[in-house]
């Protein structure tokens, strides 16, 4: 499945599947024509960046920032995730496009607020031969995180005040399910149970945080682990190490006979400074590609394959 | 604490503590002359090479492997840890000369057992400024694994089938542990509960697998994410991805009000090629440091500082 | 908190709390005038046994079961339950009269649904000295289990198929939480890890079951418990054995400086029988109040105290 | 399995098992010959109370107390426990004598560890169709509890600061174990997190308590349990709730298809008092055996059948 996390001004996610479908670091200039399928034509829009399926030089957004600094994702919510009709008088988005949507015209948490509110994400598959991803989307700036569910009940936006995402259940549960861990402490705990115990390893207070791949734990974990992590100039690699807490190793996860889930790429943006880094499973050295580096007023879409191989320094 | 990990060909360890002494891989050449504290003069050894404080030209490993493929990492093992009076008929090495006399002529973990057999570890301090410290050692070629262990009761050699190693309790305890855990899978499990239930998401089957950092529960972790690993031309990649599984990330385990522990660095050893890599906190690509590019020969101690600062690589 | 369970015939709760408001079973006769506060008076209903507060003649039922064999239990729903305005076109009952206004009327919980469907649970209180209880609502017969939570989006009937019920938090998600547990099995388990390893003791098939008083806890430990529980002509017994799996120990939940909440008592309602059975937390004894051998067709409230004391039979 | 416990003046047990050989509440008084298979007749001894499975007038028992107050149980210990040869010098004593043997000549605890340093315990059976049953002990008196463990590596008498015993593995892991539940209370948790959370109901100070049937998670709920219980004058009724914490319900542990092990008995030892109170799997209601209405200077065995039916006290 899949994690997504905000920290400060890094926002990314892990893409936990077993296979690829061949991704790229997709920038999308701000005279790029998006074709959205229910709407007119935006003639001009937010330069975009982001890990995507390229096809026919259209860019399936797993997950991408635009150049103000707002960050979204979409991870997988299967069995919950509805999209609709479209519906007269809305803004009708294919689930395809509402990545780009969004991005393409918000430039804080609070503006995409505001757009969702007339937003109806409709069941419009991209072509015959790709169904409708069961998606649900976590949006966030520097500032906030939201977090958009589209169910059979309506769509819902949720605060996220954990800026941490996973998969089942829906947000509202997952928050909820913390709770139980309230007790969970980065220092060691007191003695209460009645005998005379010592603590024989430094680590203690986290005892009963699970460590399996389960949605619900990768939730759990990853929102201790954000809510603890220290902060200071070395962000970049501190957001690596949080995330590295939900990280899928190959073989954890079978999903049939001799086939296995496993983090295909592991994304951060840098909200600030338009940069999209990223890791893939056999590279853990951090590449980057800077969206400002590329002429973003084109109309044509600029991709970079990813880096499948480990890029070892050596010192002598 | 630290989390020790042999995985095919990679052998090496976490070293998680909340400040470093100053470390450096140094590569020990043949006849360089170790100065055992209670033994005659080694003519020449083996060369070794791995991570180290170096004090005055002497390296006081943390972790290393010797030209042949052999292994060794020193782990915290407070409490537990007792080394002894210098005994006649045995040969006496210091504790901290430990890692260096076995890696200095055993050139297999069979070899080892051998020499084990009529090794005295003592607890001479390497000066007034450094006590010595309380340890315990996992010792891997590419086949097998064994652990030391010095304690009150004596010395105890241990086949360690895990290949994994962290801190207390002893290994027998930690063994014996994980038969808690043989339920985990990495496949979904059956609903034996006897209502109508569902697996929400992928990765259920490890349910119950703790997530914290102590001890105990990293050794479980870190064993099961080794026993399940797939292995294949990027076993360098694996290696780093199982470890990681019980990397410390900083703020999760505070020692003293403001200090983390946290995994300063992990380390890597190629046994079959004689290449020490290693990342650092903040600086997740693998560096690497070839023995065999050096003099192995010479005399002299040669040492590389390690790379603190994240090396990425921008493709734009 | 508290625990209801239905097993076969046999329908009933613990009632968790630090003291006792002063409690009986208290048979209530067919001709009794419940005087309804937002109702016609009803001329005549069904009987009810159940264990009550019985303020000047007036049962407060806290669980109950009338003389058809359909049986309710009202436990503690702080911070969810919400009662309503009485409303027009509605059967308007005030929360306390919830109980008696089923029971009285309704033979199995086919038919509850059916008054449920026009029933509007208001937020009257019993007097200006007893305050509306936050409470939800489980309603048995020998086949089926329902479960009403009256909250600030409307009141909800559910199926329950656990035919258990604790606290918070609301059912659906007390039941979503099951999921986790679904490898949780009476057998011994497979050996998945990967390493040789063994059941050391029987009973290992449910590691990972929680143990603790907390109210999520104790919906798995019982419903897992009664999901696997034998039947046999001991039902009876084992009705008691099965809701004692999450009895709360006096002295385990503290709730002040020397306040403890605990098992005040543990009622059985055979539906079958028309027999009232019960243990207080200092008798282990079952007791027994049959409502057939009082007069059904009087009007005037029979009730006889709870035994406190352990009535232990000696055999010499 | 089983489960021992020792809490004030009450010492008794859980039997855990799939079927009863027949137990009976047997006296032994005080000139019964127990025939000691390799020592000389012991002329008059200590009366004794406890359940034994009675063959041939000679009771084999399972857990008992002396008329001094010192009690002693048997509970499985398969795989660690190993009995000896007999041995020039030592009192050899069978493992089936070895409850009479001790409760025979001892009135303390202290009296015990005297006799326990000379005493081999013997793998001689009862007879051909018995073999030597694998177990460990508990003795307790009113002020202290040792745990004897007969193993390869010879007998080992632990002082039991818990006052509980379980079955595998050896007491000093079953204790180390429980260091990892240090942080367990009977009050609500702090809030640690680093999120807003709440604790949605009462007994959260728990939390990762475990509730299955394994030997091990016995051992932590009922050191727990007894460790936070409260003591008064209704201790007896507290013993029941405490070691009830750890009762097997039948259906929960399946030994083969539809064999279930649960417990057959519950037994409680009146130190003070000469009184062997005992509830069994059916019957709830307390019975009760008083040593001190025997003749216990007789030398025949006084035993009393256990009562296997509810004993329901009707109030109407």
């Amino acid at each position: 499945m899949c994690t997504a996390l905000s920290f400060n001004q890094f926002f990314g996610r892990n893409l936990d599947y077993e296979f690829s479908y061949g991704e790229r670091v997709a920038v999308t200039p701000r005279n790029y024509d998006f074709h959205f399928r229910h709407l007119d034509k935006h003639e001009s829009h937010y330069a975009l960046i982001g890990m995507a399926h390229v096809f026919e030089e259209y860019p399936l957004y797993y997950d991408a920032m635009n150049e103000k600094g707002l960050g979204m994702a979409g991870l997988n919510f299967v069995g919950n995730a509805k999209f609709y009709e479209a519906k007269e008088g809305k803004n009708n988005v294919a689930a395809f496009e509402f990545i780009s949507w969004i991005l393409s015209q918000c430039a804080s948490v609070k503006e995409a607020r505001v757009v969702l509110e007339n937003t109806n994400v409709c069941a419009t598959p991209f072509n015959e031969h790709f169904p409708v991803a069961e998606l649900h989307y976590m949006i966030s700036d520097e500032n906030e995180s939201i977090v958009v569910e589209c169910m059979e009940d309506g769509m819902h936006v949720y605060d996220n005040p954990t800026h941490v995402l996973t998969n089942n259940p829906p947000l509202p549960m997952q928050l909820f399910r913390l709770n139980d861990y309230m007790y969970l402490s980065n220092k060691q705990p007191e003695n209460n149970f009645g005998l005379d115990l010592t603590a024989y390893s430094r680590g203690f207070g986290a005892m009963g945080l699970p460590g399996d791949l389960s949605s619900g734990s990768r939730f759990v974990r990853v929102a201790y682990t954000r809510a603890n992590a220290t902060s200071d100039k070395n962000d970049l690699s501190q957001y690596f190490h949080i995330i590295g807490s939900v990280e899928q190793q190959k073989g954890l996860c079978e999903v049939e006979p001799g086939k296995y889930e496993y983090t295909i790429y592991t994304s951060c943006c840098d909200l600030r400074n338009g940069i999209y880094y990223y890791t893939t499973y056999n590279n853990r050295q951090i590449s980057g590609v800077n969206m400002f580096n590329e002429d973003l007023d084109g109309e044509t879409l600029i991709s970079y394959p990813t880096i499948e191989e480990e890029m070892v320094h050596m010192q002598n």
